[in-house]
């Protein structure tokens, strides 16, 4: 256009996109730029600020490699993540929360009861729940992929000292729906700080940390995939998760137990368990593939 | 926050922020951050199309480097780019236009008058114009440089065969703040389309030219820098620049002689003008420093 002015120009940039473009992408794309000029228009954005935010994609692009992508952290930090998570779930089942960028594939399979603590150090916790559907009925045949942080708050990506795939597993749910194992308690850990991210905390007075956390993802057929993380009641940082991961059901109790009375007698848990030792239960209730999201009338 | 919802996470995000953050700071922060969940919830954005999302920004950093970025291309073809430099120009001065990536300091001072075509192939074009206040008076002494392609629609610094800083130049206004040089009549070229910018492009069917164009920053103490663009009336192009870069005033027209009786005589042009050539006549007003920029009413 010869004549785009700043009132012109958000229609300028629809009008540019041909008609043969996929209604939805145009959709998002629209809705893109229309709050992309809104947010300069309503901050009258100055060159130098606008040169600023390039620098902190630019410089987020320079840090960025096959193992950290810190987009993706942008991403959580701002909260997006979580909610396009909450987006996704608004349904009856349990509560999404961030996938982050420590899940690896190809952990190994084990069966129901393992036990993942072996030689790391770290209070000894036994995890044990069901996978149901949302009338509770159990959910057999279920993969269950945990990850987490060893007691020094690394995954074992990050830390050349563990083993591969440590305290990573995944699992089938039995025959009445049934998980478990054995691990130890995961630790309160900082997002990488020494990247735009950290500039963007330090500007901003905020902290880094996340509440310590078991990650999960729950698939079965004919089931929505359950992306989501558990944490611990008594974690000093659930109200500051510098990723806004934490749903008030997410949150379990490690309770404390000094005998092997609390564990399930018919796996094979409790070999390797050293008194004391925590308990978490959590159920992962998943959604039919073909249940409809309601409507949000907020939206 | 432990309860994070939909609706609480944008409040969220800002609690998390401390109160000692720099006003300014925490308003760009809070604006970019309502916009960016507004746009997420109104598009109900998909795991999937988030995940794009990051993958294009993702990508957009791997084929960024000194030379190039991506980021910048991004703003440029979004309008982001045009509509910051149309809320810094928003007074009585010469319009600006987009910088572009292509802009080298430590380009030659040349004459006024000064001749840059020399072995360059085709069409002569002679610029002439004056600096001036906004009342009309001459600035002498203002630093003007210029930038632009070759016949070929490539800039020195994308062509290997051309010299560096070929047509490419600094000049100062003189005491009638007049500036004048010879050149080439530059070419429309496109927009680097082999990165996520080019999908974008195809994926909504758009075109990645620009119409050719003559860049000038134009400096002197005193008064507010423009940085901008003069384009030419007949390019086929000016109703479809990938970038909104052309204003009004911006389009000049290139008027053919065929002797040399339209050439500024007493300055020192004309002895490597060829007939025929085009003459552009562009005046650059400037805004004094200390003008306030009016209000808005629309935003």
């Amino acid at each position: 256009m010869k004549n785009v002015s700043i009132d012109t120009i958000t229609q300028a940039f629809v009008d540019y996109c041909s008609d043969d473009t996929d209604a939805r992408t145009m959709f998002v794309l629209q809705k893109m730029v229309e709050h992309l000029h809104a947010f300069a228009k309503e901050t009258q954005l100055t060159h130098a600020e606008w040169a600023r935010g390039l620098k902190f994609l630019t410089d987020a692009g320079k840090i960025s490699d096959d193992e950290r992508n810190e987009f993706v952290l942008i991403s959580d930090v701002t909260g997006l993540s979580s909610l396009v998570d909450m987006i996704g779930s608004q349904h009856e089942g349990t509560s999404s929360s961030v996938l982050g960028p420590f899940h690896s594939v190809g952990a190994p399979l084990l069966p129901v009861g393992a036990d993942l603590k072996k030689d790391n150090e770290g209070a000894t916790v036994v995890v044990e729940g069901f996978v149901k559907d949302t009338d509770g009925n159990a959910i057999s045949g279920a993969t269950i992929e945990l990850w987490q942080t060893a007691e020094n708050g690394l995954y074992y990506s990050q830390d050349g000292a563990q083993n591969d795939f440590n305290l990573c597993c995944s699992m089938h749910s039995n025959l009445e729906g049934r998980y478990a194992f054995t691990t130890v308690k995961p630790a309160p850990y900082m997002v990488p700080d020494d990247g735009p991210v950290g500039e963007l905390f330090r500007a901003t007075g905020r902290t880094p940390w996340r509440p310590s956390h078991l990650h999960f993802i729950v698939q079965k057929t004919g089931y929505k995939s359950l992306v989501t993380e558990v944490f611990a009641n008594e974690d000093p940082y659930l109200d500051a998760d510098a990723v806004f991961g934490v749903r008030e059901d997410l949150i379990m109790d490690y309770v404390e137990h000094s005998d092997l009375s609390a564990l399930p007698k018919d796996l094979e848990v409790g070999d390797k368990v050293t008194l004391p030792y925590f308990k978490v239960d959590f159920d992962f209730v998943l959604v039919a593939e073909n249940t409809i999201t309601p409507e949000r009338e907020d939206t």
